[in-house]
């Protein structure tokens, strides 16, 4: 069955830095659906813009896995639509957050924590470890690959613990990083994903792709449905007896 | 060193419904607040109508391990105050959440998740039983303990995985129960323990003040800090060697 | 892909009492397997009287995921036998270990904990609750099921704290127990199924071939690879700089 | 209550290496067992070649926690004393594993895994990193500390997903590991450590001394008991009602 992904870009930094714009001519939102699309992956994009962010009814209604970058303007998302998100999350939408949407509402909404951590602009190389390499995230790529230029995050990462840590980044500088982090959030599975500072082309790399299109399949939900309250008025067992 | 701890409940249910003010005539916080001190532990209360529901800036950074008791008004309870007890709760605040604190802002806005279950006022019996007898919660606790009388809460309860599950209820209609749940929340530890409809003697029974009181031990914080968000100047290596 | 399962068994019962063999006429192998085959995955048998217990180099190289009965004859399951299976399970295995199977090598060596548990033969009513609704193993159950007639098990289970407890029963006699219970070891997915007590016909029941067909699709291998000890010699980045 | 530490050391390296004999003349059981003193704990020590590894059923019973260090000699340990110490800890009893103990028959036993990973002997620069700060095990330690010299370990660890990874381990060339990992096994806590090096003068360090000192703290029991195979003759619930 196709999965039906909706990628989300805040799309600012393109419009502002021009370097950002050299790396992602039509936005990160585009590089990424592109290679999903390459990989048989039905993708359309959203981005903060747009009316109701580009993530109304419809498209939720319509959505397998949601992909979330987003970085300067997390306060400009409006609290009832990350209602929605959290929402389906909870009912079976799968979610994938990228790099600085660790600060993000519906990431912080659904880990109940500050999602801070340390951070250095210093375009330093990021070696991504495999913890477990029988994961399906980890599936195709070897022991560790390199990203040669990468903003640095440090822990603390003030996350729950991940059901499961896919991924640890070591960096040139002297720092680590739980880098690709699982959790399951009501019938919803969420997978946290360091890379990708929107200087340096890593969504480019191919080992990067492979991971994202990875855990598109991982999150891929196969039934959505609420978690229901019920008042039971009928005991399932005689009591008093 | 002594453990300082704030019982809080809504206290709504005591003014208006005379079987349960017949059980708690001093409310459900006044009967834990003192069976915790007849254990050596030093405890205050604060309820809903005082001002800052009581939980002002000063008792908050006075309170060790918050617990909280709250059923038929958690809309009331503001939410500048729910984000101060989260931020608390982060920087290392222990916290346990009573029975219909399940649909509290504060568990919600800490699990990420609807904290939905199924519910049956039956006055049924309920089997709490003891699935890890290593963990200091479960001190001093038998194999398991009967509630003659409980208000059934049945699975699927909707919260994350807890990082430790301690309890199971069984229900004498049917049903089954995680009633005793650990989570760490930044670094703060949160206990959910099921037991204490308000018509019910539950907070009078030894078993279940045993289990409320190895609690707080366990939530009990060694130390204080925020999470801090820090741009790192100066690497620890130097880059680009 | 199609996925390779072979059903392991003791076959003993079925020998010695006449009252399972009313029930498994050919063995609880040849009825698992059979439904398996009907929901299209490629299943052998293997059982404790074959040579080398049926598991040859051979057999054990081309199973993806291998389900295991036993019961009353698990010290004379063989221990290189019992290694040759860990190290498939390491390399990335699947592992479906039923009912009494709690105490057999294979469990035992993969958890580290004795599986003790508490046991009661009545006949009793047991009704198995999905706690995790969104786990691909619940996939197409209801909320519950009834088993009309089973053996009791009951908690506390000696077992580490499962990666994912999918399901929980409740015991007509007052009793409860994690009966589906996930583990992740090596590369090698393991699944724990309580249900299954030989002179009951659970394994007749389409709820529990539900969710053992389920298991088997969860536990499927994606590769097989060994854990590898590696004297790096030539490191990454340069020491001493 | 005073805690009985029994620190178990191969004590094997000492004798043959002049260089590690340089930095722990009386063994590294005893400078571990110094500074546990100095901390206010019981610590008595044990070697391989004593009767029965010094590890007898009365030195066992008066064992709160029991910390091990082997290498060379893992083989020489006797399967009855593996079982002995086994069983010890799913009764209760506290176990840290340090270093090399990673491939130590107690640890594998422990685990059901390989305890496979990678390895360096490059004397280089490691940088140990706090994952959980609120951890018991993490208390008084800063963000991170420095181990000058140290041999590598990388990963692949071949564990199961600790109940909390308290420490990372950066090292200097280009690798990651998870040096502090907490696990459940019955009713004991086993804490693994990687730092420790027969040829590096680390369990002198002390942020190190910290470490195994915190851990002794947290891994020492509340009660010992085993766990149970108990046939429940008489119900609790009336059956077949």
């Amino acid at each position: 069955m196709t999965i039906r992904v909706t990628v989300w870009n805040e799309y600012r930094h393109e419009h502002q830095n021009e370097k950002v714009r050299a790396i992602y001519p039509e936005g990160i939102h585009t590089t990424i659906s592109s290679f999903l699309r390459a990989a048989g992956i039905e993708a359309r994009t959203a981005t903060l813009d747009e009316p109701e962010h580009g993530l109304t009814d419809t498209v939720l209604a319509n959505t397998d896995v949601l992909i979330w970058w987003g970085h300067m303007a997390h306060d400009d998302v409006r609290d009832e639509i990350v209602d929605k998100v959290q929402e389906r999350v909870l009912d079976g939408m799968g979610l994938i957050v990228l790099h600085s949407g660790h600060h993000s509402k519906i990431f912080r909404r659904l880990m109940g924590t500050s999602g801070n951590l340390k951070w250095r602009e210093a375009n330093e190389r990021e070696r991504v470890w495999v913890i477990e390499p029988g994961h399906p995230i980890a599936e195709g790529l070897g022991e560790h690959f390199v990203i040669p230029h990468e903003e640095m995050y440090g822990e603390r990462f003030d996350i729950p613990t991940p059901d499961a840590l896919v991924l640890v980044s070591w960096f040139e500088g002297g720092d680590v990083f739980r880098s690709g982090c699982c959790f399951q959030r009501g019938r919803g599975r969420v997978f946290y994903f360091r890379p990708g500072h929107e200087t340096c082309p890593t969504y480019h790399q191919p080992e990067v792709q492979r991971v994202i299109t990875n855990a598109v399949r991982w999150a891929a939900p196969h039934t959505i449905a609420s978690a229901p309250v019920v008042n039971v008025t009928e005991p399932l067992e005689k009591i008093g007896g």
